[in-house]
């Protein structure tokens, strides 16, 4: 197909294709002639990752551009690939140039990991995300509960098996890479919206909006 | 405090602070005379309350004006109150104007609400994330299984009742309409930072990174 056809395939501007062309993030295609450059089926499958990435997984240009990178390089181990694409992920967020969050907070996440028995390292870029989550919660005084933060890391924990029970179902390596990545990137929001329909199943009997339904006109 | 001593304690750059007020998202201090108004504690905490809901949440600021403007209302009734802290959230992300999911994306959503029980509206913002992650996964040929999604929807059940466990246990309407705000905002990065923790545990034996340890020189 012609690059047009390509940009309306995978649902972006024929400028913003072409801007992420000059950026690398997109294959060259075949050149058939002077005037014609041919695309195929994966280069609309790369877009719609490129598209996954920034739009749903909210990485910036330089961490969809690190992830893609480690997906194209087969030599990386596994267990590199994960890294990459939670720091990327970490990234994403616009204060996490230096550790901004209060001893407390951070103590806080410590403790927990410390309570469920989790071998993590300090660079874990999770320890910030979750210790700047507690001190939203400490800003307008309110103390997360051991019960709380117990089922957070319970729900944390479910889905981090789903994510690795998935992949232990894959055999090829580059495949076992690509859903390593994108399975970090999109778990969030994932979660996240499922998380709202629960909520709204949830609350529904606990705080009722009902009104009483108006008689109809005699 | 003067106006430089409340930056300095939440945190924020003074031209931010102002910023804010001509905004409207700070109430404003007591006039002690011409040229000194005054500050306390209940603006430094709403000062952290507005970056939490910003950084963290990751809130536009008309998303964060809808909120408080929302907690600053006692007479709103509370369910009102987490369906506006629902709609902030679905704003933060730049692709919402319209559903941009395909069917299949969508359809996989509405079937597993439905296996779940869930009792939702068809405007629940959750609706349409859930299936823009879905959507990434498909992009990379990637068929979600039922188990995964099961797992992720057990977890949402978990965090939703924890959500609601937390609010059960506040008697001031003004904290649980502040508690759902902030906890609908926060615990989505909560949950993410919590999860990138359990999935470094969780990979440590299945994807091995050990090299073999150094010889300490003899």
């Amino acid at each position: 197909m012609k690059i047009s056809g390509l940009a309306e395939r995978a649902g972006v501007a024929l400028s913003t294709l072409k801007y992420y062309q000059r950026e690398g993030l997109v294959p060259e295609g075949v050149h058939r002639n002077a005037n014609q450059v041919d695309y195929d089926e994966t280069h609309v499958q790369r877009l719609r990752l490129i598209r996954a990435l920034l739009e749903v997984g909210g990485l910036s240009m330089a961490g969809a551009k690190d992830v893609l990178r480690t997906l194209d390089d087969a030599a990386k181990p596994l267990a590199e690939t994960f890294e990459i694409a939670q720091a990327a992920l970490a990234r994403r967020r616009p204060s996490s140039a230096a550790s901004t969050t209060s001893t407390a907070a951070r103590s806080r996440v410590h403790h927990l990991a410390q309570s469920r028995g989790w071998c993590i390292s300090d660079e874990n870029p999770g320890l910030e995300v979750a210790a700047e989550a507690i001190e939203g919660m400490l800003a307008i005084k309110h103390e997360p509960s051991p019960e709380y933060l117990d089922a957070y890391a319970d729900a944390a924990e479910a889905a981090a098996r789903a994510d690795l029970q998935a992949l232990s179902l894959l055999s090829e390596q580059d495949q076992i890479a690509e859903l390593m990545v994108v399975g970090t990137v999109l778990g969030d929001p994932l979660f996240a919206g499922l998380r709202r329909l629960a909520q709204q199943d949830a609350t529904r009997e606990m705080f009722s909006t009902t009104t009483t339904p108006q008689e109809p006109p005699s």
